[in-house]
């Protein structure tokens, strides 16, 4: 099992592992201001839905807690525009908007002290990082039980434990199976521009001894073509109502082309994920970022033409035809996603 | 119309555009022996199959030219052990050993002094030059008829003019009809990992006043899901006689998005990249590479963990079945390819 943590909330102290350094140095960076959580998660020190999420309720509440303050309303009101402007710094995420949400809602109604609603901010912070460990855990078991020893599998960026609160979430049946002895292949994307594939999904799973083999984003064909890969599994950012996920730029032609070689594609969402609000994928926003993540970053010296145009979408939106099954932390869910979600949220 | 020349053979000598140098600098470099052709084409200085053929036809006159050696049966074996040497440089690419042998054959029963067997050779290298020069234009007129004014196009690699003796096979018909004020839109997939793309792709074009947008690899699904692409074009590095062609690795990922996106795909091929001996692509001998093409190439510090275990295929094979239409110099062709590429080489 890894033993990776991305995220440190100890005795109301947040501590982030600065992913932006990974594989060449491990450092863990402290928070303190809202300015500090808002750039840690715009710049990717922190990212993977679940991660930001969990990040962003700690970073409000390490925000918030040393305001001079004695009023209530006006604290209510100060921590609601601390939110908000955390809220601003990335829009594809739906767990940042959750969980900021779910902070500001313990609020509600509140009429105790000052120090009192401290404390219940620290205690929401804590508690949606535990229940995110547990719906790892939960998102494992049941992935777990579509995936047989000595598969290949393929992911794509990372949805592993540097993403989440711990164990991930599509890694989280690797670690889960690999303690059992499953012998898995994992092929991992690059995932470029950011390169989370390479510098954290090999990183991260072969500091935990799984059988792991980099590959450029466009090989992806020709591993499933050579009968390599038995299953793809990776994370989801938002998915629709309708069982459309979006996920990190990629990630629909990755089930794109299991589809074309029948290979089963399978989407890990922990419930916080989904955002019934939002219908279809066609609504998802979908961030733009500077074409200079693809035309310089990471390079000693530049790659492409000086002033060259560059489209750079975060995301994109699979489909839900091309997606198997959704594994969330309540169960594993088959099509048709759109009846199929509601009620396993109604659970 | 692009100016840019790959290779320069000129009063017998020959000169290749360093292409790992680009775009930051443009620097000619002179081959005067059989190591240093060999190593421009293992380093890919020079690369992209028409021109590998181009150069290996002019390397080998320029590597046995200053021959001291008057006997011509010992001449014709130097050369032959001379073309050997260097159709070991690269595997994949049929034009290499097409053009090697088309230089051999001029000396087979020639029974002429040694000098004249050199003036020989030059002569049949400048031909391979020229027509090559020639069937890159002719491809471009017949590519033409398959595009429209405005389309947005996606290609990937680089199969334009410094892939070739001069225009490009599939980036012709874009040089021809920007110059009949055509305006494409195009799309280069920056082509990890030696990244043609970005670094001669992005540069040729612009370079020729052609909108040209830069994306990674793995956004070419989104950009044909927002309707941004009608057609996709790409070279070919060698085709089997049932029309599978390898290409750059990516490209068949590219041809089955195209075909899930409902746009025509089109493999520009001239007849020389035709191999009638390889049945079909499961023939093809695919060439791989060191994997710190992958994880240390270009960067400034590693971007994977020290060690990771790589694949780094440099071709894949198209299946016929997601191939539009074969563009080559004599004309278009269209399957059943088997039967119409047979037809076509009769002619």
């Amino acid at each position: 099992m890894t033993g990776v943590k991305a995220i440190l909330f100890e005795d109301g102290k947040l501590h982030i592992l600065d992913q932006t350094k990974l594989p060449l140095s491990e450092e863990y960076i402290e928070i303190t201001t809202k300015e500090d959580i808002f750039e840690a998660i715009r710049e990717m020190k922190v990212r993977g839905a679940p991660a930001i999420g969990v990040a962003a309720a700690c970073g409000l509440y390490v925000s918030v807690k040393n305001f001079d303050e004695n009023d209530i309303p006006r604290f209510k009101q100060k921590v609601r525009a601390v939110s908000k402007y955390i809220g601003t710094s990335r829009p594809t995420a739906v767990n940042l908007f959750w969980a900021l949400r779910r902070m500001e809602e313990r609020l509600t109604g509140f009429s105790g002290s000052v120090s009192e609603a401290k404390a219940v901010l620290k205690t929401e912070a804590q508690d949606i990082k535990e229940e995110d460990e547990q719906a790892c855990l939960d998102m494992g078991k049941h992935g777990l039980t579509l995936l047989r020893p000595g598969m290949g599998i393929l992911t794509h960026c990372n949805a592993g434990a540097l993403a989440a609160a711990r164990y991930g979430t599509c890694l989280s049946p690797i670690y889960l199976g690999t303690g059992q002895g499953y012998d898995f292949k994992v092929f991992a994307d690059e995932t470029r521009p950011a390169l989370q594939g390479a510098r954290l999904t090999a990183w991260e799973l072969s500091k935990a001894g799984v059988d792991v083999t980099l590959i450029c984003d466009n090989m992806a064909s020709v591993v499933m073509k050579k009968g390599w890969i038995d299953a793809v599994l990776v994370g989801c950012d938002r998915m629709a109502a309708n069982g459309d996920g979006a996920n990190k730029i990629g990630t629909s032609a990755v089930a794109i082309l299991a589809k074309e070689y029948g290979i089963p594609f399978y989407m890990f969402v922990p419930t916080s994920t989904i955002d019934m609000e939002t219908e279809t994928g066609e609504n998802i926003s979908i961030e733009l970022r500077d074409g200079k993540e693809v035309s310089h970053m990471w390079y000693e010296k530049p790659m492409a033409p000086e002033n060259i145009k560059v489209y750079n979408p975060s995301f994109d939106v699979t489909d839900n035809r091309y997606i198997t099954a959704i594994i969330t932390e309540k169960g594993v869910v088959y099509p048709p996603y759109k009846d199929n979600i509601r009620r396993l949220l109604e659970k």
